[in-house]
């Protein structure tokens, strides 16, 4: 008798990480665009990560779940309440600003919207990593590779 | 017509996070019960959040997949491949042995296992964040609330 | 004529860095050990590293700069006048708790005095990262090498 | 008789922090400038802090060293022998490019020079953090004030 829980049968997701980087508020149309973006993320896959605040991040969250996504909340505080509605799994890292690094760090792609500065710190350390930066009228930083609609995102995100 | 997306209809998980924490090595005897007590965890429809990498961790995450549930790894270097075959999501965070204040701090229940003095920093932040402890055979710290069985958990979970 | 600032003539400054880990509240025995190691550790020559807040960490700069000793406080918020008034150079992380990583993870030796399950996190994450630990009355952890008197850090630092 | 060391008599040093970011590497043009302002930062009093690498970081703090200043380096890896020889305090982090936050997170001001991306993110930490940016010939960002010459340093750090 085999041992039923032998590896060759336990599924195990691994799944493209798609960082949406942004700021924590936004206008009606870049929440628009944002959630279109994560509607086209759970579409093809893939798990949204972000950093699990309100604005952009709550708007991508809000299109991912629409479509049967899962969504990653990487937050600064300490307390999982401060995540937006639309997050499934709130890591709460305690980190304030640095958890900055984490979002942009772990993913394997990054998108970036308008956002201030905490947004350009995320394109900073995902690039420094050397992960791709897809934007959206975002920060004009040499290295990010525009795009114009997020249907663009699903070939790049079956790659 | 109404919005097929309103989120009334959104269903988002709000699971409980279990971190299960313990050595990056363990005997066979420990092994089987790390993987008990991630089948529990996964039976109880909770996440498993862990440190990602070998011994405990990738028993408890094996036990858990075993199960269908959902494994989380909070990867102390840059590189996803640095996670256990049995972890679905893998949180890159570059932090070192700092990401063990994120392991420990962003689950609701903390289940320690024997481990050496990286486990003992995470029972540490655990206590010190105020989150439940449950101990099997692990440091003998004040506050950890010692457990015998798996099983054992069951109701902690659910609770 | 030669350039006068040639490296051979600058004096850099290579001390050992002595962290000194312990409750934000201390009763006033345990207050005046910890001046007193504050002491002792300026008096040898070495840097006073601590977490930069209240108790222990506060008692411990007050002895350093009652020796002229310098003192680093390494903080857990983003706003430096969160720094006891013995502290030099406060460097304001913003990681929280995480701090207590850096604390115990860049000293050249640490000094455990009481304290609760911060201190706690500290002794793990010092002794994971083999750096020697001194205590005066702290947890019972194995691998502290216990002290009963202050100058017994001297021999210690001159090492 | 007055207890020789109570508060009123002991000088505690609360010296201006300022950060001085840029590339690992750079050119000798470059490493001259970085050298004047580190010489421009210890005249006035202040501590340099910065990521206690090579490049900038190293012709700064030798700069800073030169005139006496005090030199901090929060370094990214584990060990102080990864800080360059010009630094007195190195802070090993462990955090990796996380460590970034902090450089630009701890200081009064923060002193922009050429760099790639890792300056970048922490442009973007300093910003976002509010902390007053002053660029010689870095990223274009909004926001940062330029400047053209070391000794226009010296009355924003009187200030």
């Amino acid at each position: 008798m085999q041992n039923p829980v032998r590896r060759g049968i336990i599924k195990v997701m691994k799944r493209l990480l798609v960082a949406v980087i942004g700021g924590h508020e936004c206008d009606s149309e870049t929440g628009r665009l944002a959630e279109e973006i994560g509607r086209v993320i759970a579409e093809e896959g893939a798990v949204l990560v972000c950093g699990g605040l309100g604005g952009i991040m709550e708007a991508a969250c809000k299109g991912a779940k629409e479509k049967g996504g899962l969504t990653i909340g990487i937050i600064p505080g300490n307390d999982k309440k401060e995540a937006n509605e639309f997050v499934d799994i709130a890591i709460a890292t305690g980190l304030g600003h640095s958890r900055n690094a984490i979002v942009a760090g772990c993913a394997d792609i990054v998108i970036a919207l308008p956002g201030e500065y905490g947004t350009l710190s995320e394109i900073g350390h995902a690039l420094n990593s050397k992960i791709y930066v897809y934007g959206f009228g975002t920060w004009e930083i040499a290295g990010i590779r525009k795009l114009e609609r997020p249907d663009q995102l699903r070939k790049i995100i079956k790659r």
